[in-house]
């Protein structure tokens, strides 16, 4: 401790920063437990406050109304989503053929599109993910298909791949069509197939 | 008018209802006018009522509330749509050939879209055309790709060709990253010629 007070760490943050960070984290647990048990409807800030041992004040300091919440618990998975994306075990992350991970890419972004949905929903007015969410996948996707071959304007075939995946549209085939999510993935992979001409 | 009463057509709306009907076409078309003129902030029920020269509390009985308005408005344009591609002039209504007919009706739909994002943004939660409004232009595509002889899953592959004409991801690429609405639409043409393996 001595130690640390007499070397300090350029990138250490203070201690301050830390344990807001450290707050900030269990808050967003908090939430998110609150959603896996009892469903949205029942994040409240009174009830985060609660499940984490803080005071209300404190929700409302750190997140100012419960759309911000909602907007920093989708940030906070969409981050973990990208570092497996980026680093984490093939075919998702690095080390498969870009055939693997683009399937692997659709697969998982459904899944968590559908598994956030009601979140999405409540997060942003448009029921879509936030530009920044969509410019790393978009992104992502472009490398894909240029590692791929494919030729043409591919930011736009990189948006015409993401669209079907968007909550507004997944929800409406697999909530209110009642379509499979098995039958919904084999058709995106079919899309991307008849996208990069296989 | 003695005759008419004397022989009323069955079809015929009574004279009560004809009238209601009047009054709400010349509120949708007053709504329509303010938000050509004046932009959507403009559609106030105050507004509406002054334009359409009746008091405020017949455009809330008629329509309940400004979403309700929107709504009603949203769908009385695509109503006058719909009734272009199944009985309007070719290429977009019948007579065209398939693969002309699905250009004409991405290119309407694309144009229409951005026309109304800020209505539709208004008057649906998710930011999407209501679930009817989606059903007929998926109905008219899955018709045409079958007609292009397009095998695979018709359905998926509709709302695959639909996606990307929805209000969020047009609004997203033409208003926030600048896209050029012709380039957009070229895009959609590749997608459908690669989804037609045209």
């Amino acid at each position: 401790m001595t130690e640390h007070r007499l070397l300090p760490l350029v990138d250490a943050p203070a201690p301050e920063r830390r344990d807001a960070a450290r707050n900030r984290e269990a808050l967003l647990e908090a939430a998110q437990a609150l959603i896996d048990h009892c469903g949205l409807d029942a994040v409240t800030m009174d009830a985060v406050a609660a499940a984490a041992g803080v005071g209300k004040g404190t929700v409302f300091r750190r997140f100012d109304s419960r759309a911000g919440l909602m907007g920093a618990l989708l940030n906070h998975n969409e981050t973990a989503w990208q570092a497996s994306v980026m680093s984490g075990p093939p075919p998702l992350g690095p080390g498969a053929e870009p055939w693997e991970r683009l399937l692997a890419f659709g697969r998982s972004r459904l899944e968590t599109t559908l598994q956030h949905a009601d979140l999405i929903r409540h997060a942003g007015q448009a029921g879509t993910r936030s530009f920044a969410a969509y410019s790393f996948a978009a992104m992502h996707v472009r490398y894909l298909l240029g590692q791929l071959g494919v030729t043409g304007d591919l930011p736009l075939l990189a948006t015409a791949l993401m669209a079907p995946l968007e909550a507004p549209i997944l929800e409406q085939q697999v909530r209110i069509e009642g379509i499979d999510v098995e039958r919904v993935f084999h058709g995106w992979a079919d899309l991307a197939g008849r996208i990069v001409r296989r």
